[in-house]
C-alpha cells in the first residue's frame, strides 16, 4: 500500500490545498494529511482548530487520515512508513524553497521521495496569507475556500 | 494498476533521468519511458537509436516499458490509460516551460496528473545538451552517463 | 489622445492576446496591434496571412488599428507618436526578457512607457508556440483562439 | 477621465516610486498615492510621517493626490473609481508576490488592471529597507531619495 | 596583497559557507570572515559564541581573518581596504537579494567589487536556518556543518 | 600569478563585457578573453574579425590576453593553467545557465573556479544579440558598444 504525507501549515486549508489532495489520491492509497506544528510561527488558528477544520472539510474523502506532528518531517514519515511527500507548486518562488527542503529531506531519509503536483490555473493565486488578509478586511472569500473554512474565519474576526 | 509515462527526447539518457524514473518506479507499478518524436528539432540519435540505447540501459527494470510516440502527449496518456506524466525538474528554467506544458496538459486531458519529481543535487547540472557538448569536444563523461550511452556518444563522434 | 502600440508577432493572435488588448482599451484611447517583422524567424503564417487574421478577429473593437512594421521598435513608436508599449507578463521567464527589452527601449526613446499587463489566469499556459504544436497533432484548441484561427491553423496544417 | 491608484507603504517614498509616478502621470489624468496602512508591519514612519513626505515631496504634481487607505485595496478602487492599480517591477522577486496579487485583486475586482511600469535601471537596486539600513547606519543616501526624506530619516535616527 | 571580505550571518557556519571560503583563498591572499551583527535579527548565538566558532573552525587556515563588524558593509570594506566583497551563490532566490545588495554597495564603494562563488552542488540546498531547525527537531547534522558547531548546536538545544 | 579566462562568444564585445573585464582586472594579475569557438552556431563576426576587434578594444589594457579556443573550457583552463573563469551575471535567466556551466566545469576540472561579477546597472539589459538587431534596424548603439565596434557593425550590415 501507497502511502503519501502531504504536509503544510493549513492556516487555513484552501481551495488549492484541496485541488492538489485530490490530485494525489489518484495516485496513492492513502494521503495523510499533516499539519507541521511550528514554534516560531504564531498561527492564525490553533493546532486543535486546524485539526477540526481538516476534518470538517475532508470528512468526505476515505482515503485520507488528518494529523499533525511536532517533529522533524522525515522522522514523521519513517514512522508512517511514507513512500512520498506531497508539495503543490503555484510558482516559481514556491519552488526554490520546495526544492531546497525536498533535497535535504532526501538526504535525511531517501526512501520517501518529494512529488510535486500542480493546483489548477485557478487557484495559482491563492495562499492561506491572501485568504487571511481579505478574510479580515471584510473580502468575500467564498470561491477561495470551503464554506466552513469561510465561517471559521468570520468568527475569528469578528471575536477580534 | 498505476500507469506513469515519462516523457522525453532522451537523446540521450543521463545518470540524472534514471534517477528520475527510480523514483517514479517506487510510486507506480508500471513507468513508459516514451521519446517523444519532436519533427522540429534534429536529434543527434535518431529514434531507433535511441530506442535502441533506452531497451540496453534500461533492460535490468521489469516495471519499465520503452516506447516513442508521435502524437500529442495527452493523446497518448489516454491511449495507455496514464495516471500520470512524470518530470524531472532540476532548476527554475525547467520549472517555467514544464509548468506551461503541464497546464495546458491538464485542460487537454484531466485525467492525468504531471508529477514532479527531483533528481539528486548530484545530477542537478546535467542536461543532454551539454553531455552531447562534452562528448564531442572529447571530455570524459563517464560519470554522467551509463557505459552504453558513453560508447555510442564516441561511437558517433568518432564517424563524424 | 493616449495612443498605444502593443507589438508582437501574433503568429497566430491567441484568447490571451485578446485578453490583454481589453485591458489595454481600458486604458488608452486607441491602440495599435503591430506585428513586428522579425527577418530572423520563419512565422508558420506570412505577414499577409496574419494581418488578415488580426483584422478579421479584432473588427469589432472600434479603438484598434491593425499594422505591421518592419524597423525597430521604438523609431515605430516615435512615428506613431505613441505613449506606451503594450506588453502581456504571463510569466518569470516572460518577464526577464521584456525587461530588458523595456530597459533597453527607454534608453532609445523615453517618451514611451512600457506597460505590462497580465492576461487572465486561465490563459496563463497559453503562447502561440503550443497553440501551432497543439494544433499540428490534431488537438482542439477551440477554448484557446478564437474561431477564425483555428479554421486558419486546420487549413494550414491540411495543406502541408 | 482615467484615474490610478498607485499603492504602496511609502515608508519612505524613494526616487524609484517617483520615477515610476512620472511614468504612470504620462498615461492617467490622476494619479492617487494611497498608503496602504497595514495591521500586521509595524512601520519607520507613522502614517501622519508618511502622509507629510508624500505631500512634501510631491506638492509640484498637480494630478497627484496624496490619500492612505486601511481597507482591502480593491474596495478602495472601487470606491475611487479607478481604472487602473499601478505597480513597479524591478526584480523578478517583485514579480511573483505582484503576480499574485494582481491576479487576486482582477477575481475580486475585474474593472481595475493592474498596470506594471519599469523604474530607470539606475534604481532597479533600490528599495525602502535598504533606505532605511543605509541611513541607520550614517551611509549616504542622498541619490536614492529626495531631499526631504533625506531630513526626516536622519531626524528618526537621531531621536533614537 | 588582495584582500577579500567574506561577510554574513554565521549563525551557524556551515559546510557550504567553508566550501565558498576555501574557492576564495585560492584567488585572494586574505580573506576576512566577518559576522554582520544586524540589530533587528534575533540570532540564535550571540556575536561572542559566533566568533568562538568561526575562530575553532577555522584555526588551520592561516589566511583567514576573523572578525565583526556593526557598521556600513562599505564603510567596513574601505576601512579595511578591501578589493572585494565574497558572496556564495546557491541558488535563484539568493541570487536576486545578491544582486540588489551588489548594485547598492557598488554605488556607494567602487573600489570594491562583489565577487561570487558557487558551493559544492551537495552543499547547494544547506542554509543556516535548515540547519538550526533539524538540530532543534532532534535531526542528525554531521554530514553539513563541523563537529565543532554540532556540538555547539546540541549544547544550545539541550539548554534551551 | 593569478590568470583567470574571460569567455564568451564576443559577438560582438559590448561596454557590458568591458565593464566585468576591468573588475576583473582588479582581482587578477593576468585576464585572458578567450573566444569560445562554437560549431553550432553561426555568429555575425568570423573569429578572424572577432579577434580583430578584441584586440583593437582592448590595446590599451596590458593585462589583458586576446586569444579564442575550440577545446572543452576546462582543458583551456587546465593548459593555461588558470584559477578561474570569470563569467558576467546581469539577470536571473544568466544566472541559471551559468549555474549550470559552473557546476559541470567544477566536476571537471576543480582547479579553477568559477567567479561571476557584475556589469554595472546600465548595463544590466544589454546583449549582444540586442546589439546586433538595434544595429541591423539602423538605430544608434554608440552609447553601448565601444566606436570601433559601431563601425565594424555599421560595415557588416552596410555589405549585406
Amino acid at each position: 500500500m501507497k502511502i503519501a504525507i502531504y504536509p503544510g501549515t493549513f492556516d487555513p486549508i484552501t481551495n488549492g490545498h484541496i485541488d492538489v489532495l485530490e490530485r494525489a489520491l489518484e495516485i496513492f492509497d492513502t494521503v495523510i494529511v499533516a499539519i507541521a506544528v511550528n514554534s516560531s510561527k504564531i498561527p492564525l488558528f490553533t493546532k486543535e482548530e486546524r485539526l477540526d477544520i481538516l476534518k470538517n472539510v475532508l470528512k468526505d474523502y476515505p482515503k485520507v487520515i488528518v494529523d499533525s506532528f511536532d517533529t522533524l518531517l522525515m522522522d514523521y514519515a519513517k514512522q508512517k512508513n511514507a513512500t512520498a511527500i506531497i508539495r503543490g507548486l503555484r510558482a516559481v518562488s514556491d519552488f526554490e524553497y520546495e526544492f531546497q527542503m525536498a533535497l535535504m529531506n532526501r538526504n535525511i531519509y531517501p526512501s520517501a521521495s518529494t512529488v510535486f503536483l500542480m493546483p489548477h490555473e485557478k487557484y495559482s493565486f491563492l495562499n492561506s496569507t491572501l485568504i487571511r488578509e481579505i478574510s479580515r478586511l471584510g473580502g468575500d472569500i467564498s470561491q477561495f475556500v470551503p464554506e466552513y473554512v469561510k465561517l471559521k474565519l468570520e468568527e475569528k474576526f469578528k471575536k477580534k
